[in-house]
């Protein structure tokens, strides 16, 4: 494996979970650069001194033997960017978040991917992604029962984005707060422009899909610096039964650098999708081992 | 699904495990019990009530179309049995739990596997098995890092096992304490037979290799019967690096019956086993969707 070729990776977007795809890429021993593709309006923003020497373009096509594209742009513009980069004929990867429709993604990308004998790995974030994995394996472990899912406290990127995103909203940071049980509150602190109508903001906001199905308490604040803080987590819990045993008790924690967790998922996506036949697969339906780098049975040896 | 016909699975042996996997069978919709099999000096042993009515019989071979063995034998006669029924077109699954020997018996039954155009799915259990795939999902997230599994308190089933086959002992009990960071104390509770050199007893348990690589105390006792309890549990922390981001902290606890535990597992292997290309596999090869049943789409809906 050490004498083989790298991969060629392209990171599209260059936000903060683009810049950590990049970060592991560069942290990998099988994957390399290709190059970042970011919007023409995007290339004046500064990156990293450390992403010095990377190519910077404004289209993937402008890169040269891409294997596979990581699409780090706002959740909603996903599906276009897959099918579009499919198209080319280059494997994608994306960590598309929005529960309700991921299924129907799946299957626009799953024709288009098998029509170019490439493969999508859709939702590879963790959640949905990695938590999605932990969910399975506790309802395979015990078939009957319940399971929750708590996030939180923690910044949430992609309902962040979305307020970002209303017309009148100068900034924004929206946390997610768990109450138990799988149910969580939205804060949502909001920075409006000048002579923006508060009152209509926040009806956009509560009406959102995003936010619709929560507890969602808007805040009016002039600076929203102070809570800028990466760090997020999750607790999945389940309480179910094995064949006739009841009382089977499973709990997942993790606390983690939020973009950072979700770039290195995609990046473990990346070698995943390389391994299989054409076609969109979430993560569920991948053999998980694929996502690691190493031979295969010295990291079955180690980790089984 | 539900129109399809139901498979048909042997289960082979008839312990705890064995019972347990009749238990997950008899609560699974796609499912169904050919029979089990026992050898000839156990068929006296009484089975439960509700078991009434399964054939019981003393060679696989009595059954028809069997399209998968369950094997819950003694861990140590797993690969024989394996690759004899393997060897007759019968898939098999097994929760053999020998680290450092899984590969090479997944080498062996892999080549019968492929040669019968049948599936082997091995070490389908908790460790090894759905805590294999934790470590590995640990290791996705945070390539770099340290992992630890704690397992206990609890029997061990496997080291039971193990210790009531030394000659000289009547009765016994192996229960795995944690002592953290992945170290574990064995208390061994041994009932031996009259004239039975106890000392010759505890050097046959500390050398053996299910105990050799840990701390093991040895105490002779008249009766066991008061620690029988089948709870069991562990903890697998990781600490590790996703990027460049330190500090990423997961963790996973359960506590559970463990034969229920890994009866259910291996119901679920036997569901991915018919769905994979012939060969044999580890928990982490295996897309965990294909342990459930159900319609795949609406899985992904829900879980992912």
């Amino acid at each position: 494996m050490l004498n083989e070729r790298k991969h060629k990776i392209a990171v599209v977007g260059c936000g903060n979970i683009g810049k950590s795809v990049v970060r592991s890429v560069l942290a990998s021993k099988d994957l390399e650069l290709a190059g970042i593709v970011r919007r023409p309006g995007s290339l004046r923003i500064p990156l990293p001194p450390e992403f010095a020497g990377i190519p910077i373009v404004s289209s993937i096509e402008d890169l040269e033997c891409v294997e596979t594209a990581c699409l780090t742009v706002p959740t909603r513009c996903v599906p276009e960017y897959a099918e579009e980069i499919l198209s080319l004929g280059i494997n994608t990867v994306d960590s598309y978040d929005i529960h309700g429709e991921l299924i129907r993604v799946k299957k626009r990308l799953n024709s288009i991917a098998k029509q170019m004998g490439k493969v999508a790995v859709i939702s590879a974030g963790w959640d949905p992604g990695t938590d999605s994995v932990i969910r399975v394996l506790m309802e395979i472990m015990a078939p009957s029962g319940i399971t929750f899912t708590d996030f939180g406290p923690g910044i949430s990127m992609g309902h962040t984005t979305v307020v970002q995103a209303v017309p009148g909203v100068k900034d924004a940071i929206a946390m997610t707060f768990p109450k138990g049980s799988g149910l969580h509150r939205r804060i949502v602190y909001i920075v409006p422009e000048e002579n923006a109508d508060f009152s209509v903001i926040r009806k956009t906001v509560i009406s959102d899909p995003y936010f619709c199905n929560d507890e969602t308490v808007v805040i009016r604040t002039d600076n929203v610096e102070m809570l800028r803080d990466l760090g997020h987590g999750v607790i999945i819990g389940r309480k179910g039964t094995s064949g006739i045993s009841c009382n089977q008790r499973f709990q997942y924690e993790m606390r983690i650098d939020n973009p950072a967790l979700t770039g290195q998922v995609m990046v473990g996506a990346v070698r995943a999708g390389l391994r299989q036949a054409p076609g969109a697969y979430t993560l569920p339906e991948l053999p998980l081992i694929d996502f690691l780098y190493g031979d295969r049975d010295s990291l079955l040896e180690r980790l089984v």
